[in-house]
């Protein structure tokens, strides 16, 4: 290279060619993503070697360059994983720092290895990869919850207790079909993450800076070589697309209300005042200062994250937000958002499986509390609707029995018949097996409802689903 | 009804039995739904409608009471529907202003519609209805503005623009290209819509409270009566689930986000700055205070909408962090956002459609901008590249040529092949088609590139999905 | 004015004269705000009477012209308040209707009230006029539930109840003394509110469209008129600011927070199992299904309805979020924001405080509670500090005590001197003091503790700083 | 300690000796807070200080204790400011580590410092000493900011640019004047974290773990000792509240709004299109594909953090929504949203200080741009409403010759006095110094207008209130 230099360009950069200046220092730190981007590092390589791989079919460099590529890149991994790599903020982002080693390793070879190729594609490449492992250990989590939540409905089959609707007991329900409300919620988490996975798993290499590329690249291979569903249809929109990590965040975000949902609940029973399951001590801490403590950490925590998750959500939708098209440097700011979520919600996973597996449900506690609350109200009025009593006024009926009951201090199953019989005729000696318990749980038989024989089936179902009955509680 | 009555019940409520006292007048103030949820009157009644004929079917009524209630609902519907309804806070919600109407029409037929059902079973059935409803004209609205997008890539086709990243000229890329970006954004709204669809399309009626009931119905029936693929499997779940308003309000956040963005291009093109694109006199506003004004209001508008979307999903979210099963009075909350967020995306699709049919590219001006800023720069980096160059010595060498533009005052196209030779031997005198915008929109010919045949290729795939060639663009 | 007119200016519009054509209706429609803007036609009128009012002091308008505005705006204003003023989308907002309307009614006069003044510097006063009104309405509402908190801790002054963390027992306190860490919230609630009027408190007409005027106006004077402590400094941040209505939707974000906690709270204590509470039936709704259930609505809604201030919060700021100077119409998405908070948060204070007043603690319940869960343990730890043994070791002591106590099954009290002593020999016969509900409380009486004699400290206070001690809880 | 020993209490806990298993590993990763909380141990070594000092003076540890643990805790201190510090995971978090360390250096004496404390306290009482510290931290900046904006507009007094509305050419401007919007928006920022530090500067320590303490304490004196205004009022209260926190996140919020609208301004300014500013290469890095780019990546950044702040107080909110009394675990995620807030925010101020100070206007650029875009046009208005004609009729004249520039492709001053007269014969030749840029700007001298003498006052009182006239811009 000849020509003019009473410039001096930005050293060490490889695109400094036109700069005048160095970059300053603060500038560096303000925008090197090294610190979080080192994680794309298996990401990075893997594309690189796809995109070697293809640059050596269509002739743009040669078997021997391809080769030599290869060895260096498997030498940086490596490094890498041994922790043997020096990282810098000069070098910016992991990109630059794997360019930067292979060509100090290999030389000249190196220097091509960016040929029809830009960072903006590049990075979108990485993500895409990183997100499909992701999605993928996210899903294999989801069904240990499931696993577990399952195991535990087996394990409990037939125990009953309050089912609540704003926190006032309800009708008596099975603790098998509360868990496996949980599992349905954890199942439509799947599917969401499963959907949000086709729109991962598109390649948008070759879409270069923006604009695609005047080389004759064949990006179908490389998607073929990386296991991708199908390439980008446009290059501007690729390389400006952070469509996916919102969607994958707002799935995510979902993933932790259902956590949520379930924590608050093991916070609610294992209080003393509900006194419904004891959490092993193994999942609990105590307390600096009050001796007896024995604190439900892990649903609280779980419980807290979860504000974090849809913070991360609000962070790539406002940075979206109004960005024109292609790409804006505004969009480096997904990577820590996304990192943030999949280590939260992985972490959530994993610590909810592991806790609910040391979980013990105080049957005789639930039992009992099912027997106060007139939870068996709705079942005198349906004794009465099959009497041919129109709904309304078998509402308004045991509506006024209630009131007794309450005036007088007793629970249903302890009225008399004569008592119950002054507020309809139609009342008989059979309505004491409606009253109990299980006669109302077992009589709920309607699909997705709480008798044993609809919960069973629900049962079966879901571990015909998971491939089988799970072992103990907690499921392996 | 017999029985004792020294307290006074809560009149006119439904559930009044139970209670010594009235509800304040504040509290049905504040409880109430029905100024909003009236919206939902038809999917209400179209769902009392497949109850009592699925009643009917099995007994709980009779032929007689089922064709009282189907008279007396269609009475209802068209009443609401022609304004003749009268709501009041007092009767709480759309559900019991027309079960309340249906026993003044009908008298005690009215009464048994209730059966088997709560209201909790009740409302997530209307709102699954209504948003199934919405998911479809959601669709509808996306395609109109993709044909509205691809008619003006067509009209368009082979105008060049400049290409930016960083909102810094970038490459040359043909205006279609561009607008087929956002072809495929709004191509993966519809995907999500559709995947949100389906965890909004099964049926929960038959859960009733939280339990399931002990009556037997046939939830497959009104399943099918109703277009829903499936019923919900858990009775619990399905009363306290609210995860299809998330999924759908953050599918349409991207919608938003989407719409920010080309509104935010918009906004630019049309500053006298960029001078790009003409918005129609009708589709603008001017100044109360300025005469000169001219205003792009819709894509200010559009862009400041997307906040509130946003902010819906954080609304749904935050109300289903830790609430326990099964419904709290917690998920009323939900259907505001809901209804926000549907008048929201339904009004910015259309006016967005309805503008870009108004649009008109300043061709020359376009064309014009991409004679400056060294756009061409990288194609002169490939160049090198095919010669053999190592990529990144390349881009060295042509970040030196740019230097020397900066310094001189000359745009890359005027340099002279002795100037463009002092920096490389290997520049011959067929650099300059290379240099020019034709010569690199036309290279730029990899799968999803901005060169004319790619595009062409991309544009003739748009409109085979869409259903054929739009006529003009606005896309009739 | 003579002159060319081929062109069809758009009818009616103010701005008119520069357009070809009339705006699209749906354009109208979906850029107009008047169904909601109409809610500032006093502030806007009482902005206008002040204007006018300046306008002729500086000689730019007449004393006849003015008078005859004063009187104008005074009957539009009574039109509007009874409900006689037809409002139209053509005429887009507040500001043109009450404009238009002024002409009508008095000519060419009217046409000089838009005199040095844009709708952006208009509007902005009106929003500000009109926050400055709610953030007194709050205050008061504010003190109004800080009077009911006050007025139930002086009833129930004396009653204990379970102190807890992490939701389990950990220490016995005062009922007051947990009212009364609702009554700190309100009152930083309230200081909030006044830091954020102080930056609302200040006028921006004059400002004009941007950049100020080239009439004589005096914006002091305005300033004075309209109660304002300053004008502000500079014109383009004074259209282009909403910094204040962010401000006030965070400070709303609190007051909900703090709702949401107590309202959380209400919900646990009228559950079956905490049964520390008892709302009034007038305060709670029953179901359609379940004749036995009595709903904490108040407290789930005002819990469900957080969320949507947080949105609105999330809203205004995405909507800033890079915004360039100075007006842009996505400004305008402030208002809904806006007044739904003001309408979501007052509705909520209010509700609250009045549910409060009808609030009756089962103090025996409470008291009951105290005496188990082991509450008084780390009273022994203290005790054994007291007598010199270091505090961690006193701790673990006290923690192998409880674990006495798990294992059979015995609370503290119920405890031998004998066993006790076989923890420590410093432990005497005045221990069983130490661990008694009574003793426990008494003994907190560090500043802010909770011994009767701090919270009656705490307590005299409030009601010094609330004016009086209210009369009955509810307090009027 | 004796007794019994049946179970292995959990090993190395501080609060073990309730429990009869160790706490799982994977659960002391999932709790424990040292990897972020170790940020905070100044400000807990500096919490034991005070209170060490004052257990000595209320005489609940001797003076040698006392002195033991002065000396043991600045041993700690040392280290960890050193680097020589071991962290672990199995101490949870920063108090226990420095606890444990104490105990190890110091014995007995070391045991004695959680006298009267709880974690519940003193975690809060780091808080806030650390945000009190960055509200002082981040004050600065925002003056050095406002520095930087002074000495810019102090440097280009004079200048003129366009205004915009709408993005629209609106009215010409100082530079200097659009410039100082800025000042004032970060102005309203240090008001904003002045009224927040209000809040934060008042001292929880003695609140114990909820409802004070038992032992004689003197909160007062701590207070003072670590100059806090006062002391939290309610026990239960202190350990709850993360209001501040919200608080103050909300204010960074705000910040980061005026940021990122000041970052977008920036990156339009550095376009070829606009052309208004060169930032310095030094602020800027290029691209890694093509050649000729300089992106404006530090305002692309600061642009797209907003949102991570706006998610830190979503993440905020989210947490404490629904949280009863006192603390629960969930608090534990409030640190990681400030540190990365306060993180960002610092950040982002120092960066964009530091590149506005090598900001250069194209002052020749800006001028010209203020020929075009009729921006006069609202000058000839008030000129004719000078005349005493109405200014609506005014306005619409001027609509009318704006409309014929545009017929004729003319800007205003190339309009004939004659084509002037034939919109109105009150325009006389005076008209053209009404026309020009310079007698635009020289005429809005309205308080707070962009005329020199007011934008000259407006300069003299921020250099006055800043302490002095900044040197270059850049400001030191």
């Amino acid at each position: 290279m000849k020509g003019k230099s009473k410039k001096k360009p930005a050293p060490e950069k490889p695109w400094g060619g036109r700069f005048s200046e160095g970059t300053a220092p603060a500038v560096e730190n303000f925008t090197a993503s090294i610190h979080y981007d080192n994680r794309l590092f298996r990401h990075d390589i893997a594309g690189s070697r796809a995109h070697a791989t293809m640059l050596a079919r269509q002739g743009l460099i040669s078997i021997e360059e391809r080769d030599s590529i290869l060895g260096g890149l498997a030498e940086i991994e490596q490094e890498i994983a041994e922790g043997r790599f020096a990282f810098s903020v000069e070098l910016e982002d992991i990109h630059m720092h794997i360019e930067k080693a292979l060509v100090d390793k290999i030389g000249a070879a190196g220097e091509k290895l960016h040929t029809a190729r830009s960072r903006n594609d590049q990075v979108a490449l990485d993500i895409r990869l990183y997100l499909r492992d992701e999605c993928a250990r996210i899903t294999d989590l989801l069904i240990g919850l499931q696993r577990a939540l399952v195991g535990l409905a087996r394990k409990y089959l037939g125990a009953v207790m309050p089912g609540y609707t704003h926190l006032q007991r309800a009708q008596p329900v099975l603790v098998s079909h509360h868990l496996l409300a949980y599992y349905e919620m954890f199942d439509r988490d799947r599917e969401r993450v499963a959907d949000c996975l086709k729109r991962i798993n598109i390649m948008p290499l070759g879409s270069a800076a923006l604009a695609g590329t005047g080389l004759p690249v064949d990006r179908e291979f490389v998607a073929r070589e990386l296991g991708f569903a199908a390439v980008t249809a446009n290059s501007m929109d690729a390389v400006a697309d952070r469509d996916f990590a919102v969607e994958f965040t707002a799935a995510c975000s979902l993933i932790q209300v259902h956590l949520s949902r379930l924590a608050e609940e093991l916070v609610l029973w294992s209080s003393r005042e509900f006194g419904f399951v004891e959490i092993a001590d193994r999942y609990c801490t105590g307390s600096s200062i009050m001796p007896q403590k024995k604190n439900p950490d892990i649903p609280e925590l779980v419980r807290g994250k979860s504000g974090r998750v849809f913070g991360n959500l609000m962070a790539l939708l406002t940075m979206l937000k109004g960005l024109p098209l292609a790409y804006n440097r505004d969009l480096q700011e997904d990577k820590e958002a996304i990192f943030d979520t999949v280590d939260t919600v992985t972490q959530c996973l994993a610590m909810t499986s592991e806790m609910m597996g040391g979980l013990v449900f105080n049957v005789n506690a639930l039992e009992e509390a099912c027997e106060t609350g007139f939870m068996t109200a709705t079942d005198i009025a349906d004794y009465l609707v099959r009497k041919n009593v129109p709904f309304r006024t078998a509402h308004a009926i045991v509506g006024s029995i209630v009131g007794l009951c309450l005036d007088r201090g007793k629970e249903l199953p302890e009225l008399s018949l004569a008592e119950l019989q002054g507020f309809s005729e139609l009342i008989e000696d059979d309505i004491f097996a409606v009253l109990s318990t299980a006669g109302s749980v077992a009589s709920r038989n309607s699909a997705g409802g709480t008798s044993t024989r609809a919960v069973s089936r629900a049962l079966d179902l879901a571990e015909q689903k998971l491939g089988g009955r799970p072992g103990a509680a907690g499921g392996k």
